[in-house]
């Protein structure tokens, strides 16, 4: 239903042809500005439906985007033509919960029982905050967004289980409405905030000492705000210690042809209003 | 995470105890109101990965809600204590693509290789137009919405594969704008509509020849509506003739223990934002 957006040649193909051919090899923020990207799981069959569970029953944390055909690197419903084997600038490979590898293509580790899970990515949401004169804090920091484990489980589901895992973004108060309405039209890229205001009620007890990235300081009207982060599956999965799992490095997206807008609810509602649209 | 409203006893666990002791066996509409009801589709194991697959492509016509554990018929995340091979008051169940069966429960039925899938139901998004004033016509008129195979085909996954289905419902010009807000607002529930106005954009010939259900007279001043349907993914199913599957019968739905508003986007937001929220 996502292939309503895509186009044979744009700038997320261009970006990434430059990723396939090594001319790009970096974090992926800021290429092809336009378009959604996507975190990857890659695993084999055999832990997959599990895996798709743990999806559906944490749909904040794990919003599915696309899953390929066994055997098939093709993710032909978020960009045509592209290969998650070469078009993802690194990877992270696991063997029984370890990493083993951080390479820059994974066409050695394929196999014909492999299947690609690609999730939502908050990208999409600091754009769209962005684009209303909200920008994200980090980014005009030139920081990593901090991440914290919460004491709060995620539903199971056969070996994947753990914590949610939160990315937070500061505020000032009298933003908080309206960036939890912008985020909202967003479900699949991780939607609105799971909390807004006291970290310890996620059970976070020093905002100074992220568990990922890198602290961020809070001016004095501002809140820190709390969503669900795309960490989260890879804890997960690494925990769950599959045979084999393949992850995009961090901030190592997977870059799609769908535009940012194409997942804005309330957008694809005046398009179906205006023009016929699509599902 | 949907689990945020799940409540040990309410209207809706009434509702299915009247259902698992046969004091209720028609159609599950008007049954504890405040709470959102799915359809069920029960597969083989062997067959649930390309069928959530299909459910991924297709996320307005298939929205994933739950899958079970392989031979559980128990939706934790939807309904505490529920069974769903006793809890919806009719059920089909289809041998090679072909009806054996429209049973009160499927207890017979039931395998330990089974996964049942549930996925969203528009009496979510009727409800909430009716809340905003806006009244659903084949409600008023006591009849069942129409519904049109139309000429667009589903994105497919493996043996799953068809054309959209799409259910119509009238509306004066005047009220589209909101009609389609307020459907945005529920994406688990097939959310905006797909098409406004002309049906033959979806290759529909003729309005008063469904392919299933009644046909409604539309005012002067009525535009049809069309949303993806909830009939899609069994007409797909049953396409692909697989060994075994059961559907609920249609308008005999699973009563969750959710409410409607915990799937509208923006009621989460306002909630996440007034007192911390879940994700």
């Amino acid at each position: 239903m996502h292939t309503a957006t895509v186009r044979a040649d744009n700038d997320a193909a261009d970006a990434r042809r430059g990723i396939r051919s090594c001319l790009h090899t970096g974090p992926t923020r800021g290429l092809a500005p336009g378009f959604a990207q996507a975190n990857l799981v890659v695993l084999p069959q055999a832990d997959a439906l599990d895996f798709l569970r743990f999806c559906v029953r944490n749909p904040g944390l794990c919003p599915l985007l696309e899953v390929t055909d066994t055997g098939s690197p093709h993710p032909h419903g978020l960009a045509g033509g592209a290969d998650l084997r070469t078009d993802l600038p690194r990877y992270r490979v696991f063997r029984d919960g370890r990493c083993v590898d951080e390479p820059t293509d994974i066409r050695k580790y394929w196999r014909s029982d492999l299947v690609a899970i690609l999730l939502g990515c908050s990208f999409t949401f600091e754009w769209a905050l962005a684009s209303a004169g909200l920008p994200v804090a980090h980014q005009d920091q030139r920081k990593n967004v901090p991440m914290y484990v919460t004491d709060r489980l995620c539903v199971s589901a056969g070996p994947f289980h753990g914590p949610m895992v939160v990315s937070m973004r500061p505020f000032p108060q009298h933003d908080i409405a309206r960036v939890t309405e912008i985020t909202a039209r967003f479900p699949a890229m991780h939607g609105a905030p799971v909390h807004v205001g006291d970290p310890s009620v996620l059970g976070i007890a020093d905002l100074d000492a992220p568990d990922f990235g890198d602290p961020l300081s809070l001016g004095a009207d501002e809140v820190p705000v709390f969503w669900a982060c795309g960490v989260t599956p890879q804890a997960v999965v690494q925990n769950a210690c599959p045979s084999l799992a393949i992850f995009h490095a961090p901030g190592h997206m997977f870059i799609t042809d769908l535009s940012h807008d194409s997942f804005d609810c309330h957008a694809r509602a005046t398009r179906s209003r205006q023009s016929g649209g699509r599902p």
